[in-house]
């Protein structure tokens, strides 16, 4: 099961569609150059190769469990685990005053794909830790960040999110865990967290648990939810870990993949717990939390997308079966020379680097959004915005679909766990689940980001599109072809805003109903987009003669993903435009 | 678990678009009325209800696993295969004079998939006996027949297909396995065979396996395979099971999915076997077998979906999570009220209609082919031809799909293992795999249903959707709707024909490099044209007040099929009739 990272043609997003020049002169990324990215993710890619990715499917197949209070996993995880952080990767993406490397964001998302292809169930231990370290960034006081944010950003300490319930899944209104003050101003934390990743595990010397809870009196529904750190271990004023907390592990999940991955059922019993910032405004701070976490689950779909891409590759290559129809007797007879196994291969490397273009500029935009002046925030933040849920979406589902052409590449062989690529159709199987559903991420982009703001938002999306078919026009027919393929996605994409706008006001339901194949013409039309700004990149690399392999390859992919790939989005605006009707019809009787 | 026979769905299928009035004045089947039909399939749901059911989830968790020579199955599906053989299940849809029930294939249809809705695991036993039993009756001697064929219908005895080997897997030309003809008339058979279903299993007295061999100075590729008839006990003259042959199972394989279902490697040491028909024709009988086994997994398709929809729904009415938007409060909040929920659901339901229809119409077709006089064959056998690769395909692709949507409504629970539907999401991945990849199915399609004969049956395929939508025409304006739909699909489907002829001759890897998306258009328009018809013939029955909550509800999912599932044929057109460029790009380096 080996793996190597994509180290060309990360460089090629970074250096042609995340504003790598835009970024790399903001303020806190002043001392960063490309040579140095390049060298980090150079040797996380040896590191994954060599350590991680063997964990794959040792993980899967050993899986963690529960032993008395403590969740097992397997040896290898822990050795790997201790060099990871020996060697800083944790820190990567984060802030130099809190020990970090203080690599951009945009650097950060091609770490998290190498690490996550490498292994999904080892990579979301980091992941989460990500993400804690973001909300208490945000939102800690000083001494919350001045106890917890080292040991978290050197990987020493883990981090999680608490915020499902059994009865409060993608509806977090209906969390109950309470949180009692006491009179040293900490609070008594009580309640079960369910699906709780990396909720108990001994890799770390501690957990900081984030948790939403309701104070005494605290309104219903979801502005009455604070958010509090509850440590596995409660910490000394030096920040040494002392006497166990009252959060108990009390069993994790047997599931469909990421076996290794320990997703824990956790007991709070009047569990020591910190307020982060101020009452009743936690979901304001989880969503921090979750948006970075929605990036990143779409960047875990870029990931085990290329995981998959290239065993299928080299299956495609290395088995020989049949006559390739239409070639010479004496041409390889390979399954990469069937036309059909052709078109799946080339398909997911379309959805591949599809996705890890629409990542990376997002990335790009995020960072921006995020660390420059006011004007550029202003500038920024909308897109930024707007194009978080399309990459979650996006890079989430075409990983399930990415993972089952893996599969059906290998054939038979395909169905046999030995193999190895089954276990990619499992893990990839809850990104679209995880961190808000499909459906949840399309309420999001229909909601708050294009009804909000009456689609400002999205017709400027729309017309850098069409900037960029523009720029396309005048290169080779090949960029004039893309042009046009955009074109006609970017009408579908034109003509269902306008009809959901129209619509939304007065029949809420016929629009939502369309919300999901919205989010997916969308995410499909920005995905398609980025590779086209990156075909005309490369156009101008051909011709001064720059990697002309690469380049004529990567022009070539984006080509198979204006044919095969943006056709979708007509048939997704058919089913907005046309489909309400017979949705909504009470006949059906549901 | 549970899982209720959708009679209801299937008699209006056999009674709208099977062709029963033909089928049923067939005669070899002028004993059977509607109302026999009727009773078998609601006996056998009863059974399978009660006692196959059950099986599924017992059968994934303890799966079947090899002891010394023997492969275990969980002692449950000993129990429950007794009675199934008791009841006479296995003997249903096979003939009369040798102890079968003789109800036609269309009524065998349906109970092959109320059998493998209620498990996949279960039902693979008795399919591979079905076709064991078809290539028999072909193609055996009288004394074979007299022989074998009354305990394998009766179920007593079960039966394999022994293709593959290891470096042969879709390329049968490719088969190494040898036959050494006897002094006696027989043949030793030795060689290995991989992926052979229920290869080795204590439910039977005996095992019938299927082999193909090659004799000394056969040819070579697929013109020198004989087909060898290798009994696991050999049979005394009297029937009576005796000796034990030389093949054994080496070992059985480790799957993600049916995983009570043995897929066993066998080795066969100097096997007795028995020559089946004439030497070197056995590819041509194996195909028999394989016709009939494609359709089945079509089925089987269609029972898995059924299956993961059932629970979806039912799952879907009972979580209570969120406020639906644009309802009232004080209505339902159960998630089936949130739009996307709701699409979800119900296109899961059309997708399961659509695959019901399409193969219970193809198997009316089968049976006028099969038994009708020469002049009912030579009209009916083309068009049965070109829809066993659209049942097999469409109906496994859309298993997937739907079994995958399944578990995306069941959110975060649908990925825990326990929760059950995670394990439909599995078993069906092996559907779009086994009996022919969909690319084989796309080849079979292109190669052997089109090009040979010029487009001829299939432009017959295309003028027999005109008449329906010209009848739907002069209905209510939702047939007009679905009409209109239709006759998109149609459209888009006449162009790739054209298309596909004019480029086959000159570029056969261009027009074969479009094969699946042809296939996929091709069974997406035949469900929709089977599902038109079926809407047509609810209207009838809705002016005439009978059923008039079925039959509305029949309308409004063909409507969603049209809205939502057809539009899907438009993107597929585009792929083949301008992806073949990118595809076949030289630039693309792999």
């Amino acid at each position: 099961m080996t793996y190597e990272a994509p180290i060309r043609d990360m460089m090629f997003n970074l250096d042609h569609l995340s504003q790598w020049p835009q970024v790399s002169a903001l303020e806190k990324y002043r001392e960063i150059d490309r040579t140095d990215a390049r060298a980090a993710l150079e040797e996380l890619g040896r590191f994954c190769t060599d350590l991680i990715a063997p964990l794959s499917s040792v993980g899967d197949t050993t899986g963690a469990r529960l032993d008395g209070d403590k969740v097992v996993l397997p040896e290898a995880f822990a050795t790997a685990y201790a060099q990871f952080v020996d060697m800083g990767w944790q820190s990567l993406a984060h802030p130099v005053d809190h020990g970090g490397m203080g690599l951009p964001r945009v650097v950060g998302a091609a770490a998290t794909e190498i690490l996550n292809a490498a292994d999904m169930s080892f990579g979301l231990c980091p992941l989460l830790t990500d993400g804690a370290i973001d909300a208490l960034q945000l939102s800690g006081t000083e001494a919350q960040k001045e106890l917890y944010l080292r040991p978290l950003v050197s990987g020493r300490w883990t981090g999680t999110m608490n915020l499902t319930e059994p009865q409060a899944g993608s509806d977090l209104g209906r969390v109950r865990c309470k949180a009692e003050p006491r009179a040293d101003g900490s609070y008594g934390v009580s309640g079960t967290k369910i699906f709780i990743t990396y909720g108990a595990h001994e890799l770390s010397e501690n957990i900081i648990h984030l948790v939403l809870a309701r104070t005494p009196g605290a309104p219903d529904g979801h502005r009455g939810l604070s958010l509090f750190l509850v440590p596995k271990f409660l910490v000394d004023q030096d920040g040494t870990p002392g006497d166990r907390n009252s959060v108990n592990c009390v069993s994790i999940e047997h599931k469909l993949g990421v076996r290794a991955s320990p997703t824990a059922v956790l007991e709070y019993d009047n569990a020591t717990g910190y307020l982060i910032g101020e009452e009743n405004r936690g979901l304001e701070y989880m969503f921090t939390m979750m948006n970075a976490a929605r990036f990143a689950v779409g960047v875990q779909g870029v990931a085990v997308s290329e995981r998959a891409y290239q065993h299928a590759l080299s299956y495609a290559k290395e088995r020989v079966q049949g006559q390739a129809i239409g070639l010479a007797p004496d041409k390889t007879t390979a399954i990469i020379g069937h036309p059909d196994v052709r078109r799946m291969v080339l398909r997911m490397r379309a959805l591949v680097e599809g996705g890890r273009s629409l990542s990376m500029a997002a990335a790009g935009w995020l960072d921006l959004s995020q660390n420059g002046d006011d004007d550029i925030c202003a500038e920024t933040a909308p897109v930024a915005e707007f194009l978080v849920p399309l990459v979650k979406a996006f890079c989430s589902e075409r990983a399930v679909e990415v993972a089952s052409l893996g599969v059906q590449i290998h054939g038979g062989m395909g169905f046999i766990e030995e193999t190895g690529v089954a276990q990619f159709y499992r893990d990839a199987r809850i990104l679209p689940i995880y961190e808000g559903t499909t459906a949840i991420q399309a309420n999001d982009l229909l909601g708050r980001k294009v009804l909000r703001d009456a689609g400002q938002t999205a017709r400027r999306f729309s017309a850098m599109i069409a900037d960029t078919e523009a720029a396309l026009q005048t290169g080779s027919a090949k960029l004039q072809d893309i042009a046009a393929r955009l074109g006609e996605a970017r009408a579908a994409f034109d003509a269902s805003l306008a009809w959901l706008l129209e619509t939304a006001p007065n029949d809420p339901r016929a629009a939502f109903g369309g919300s999901v194949p919205f989010l997916n013409l969308t995410g499909t039309l920005a995905a398609g987009w980025q590779l086209a700004r990156g075909a005309r990149a490369a156009e101008a690399e051909l011709q001064r003669g720059n990697e002309t392999g690469f380049m004529a390859q990567k022009i070539t992919t984006v080509q198979i993903f204006a044919h095969h790939i943006l056709v979708e989005c007509e048939s997704d605006r058919a089913r907005i435009m046309t489909g309400a009707t017979s949705l909504l019809d009470e006949a059906s009787q549901v």
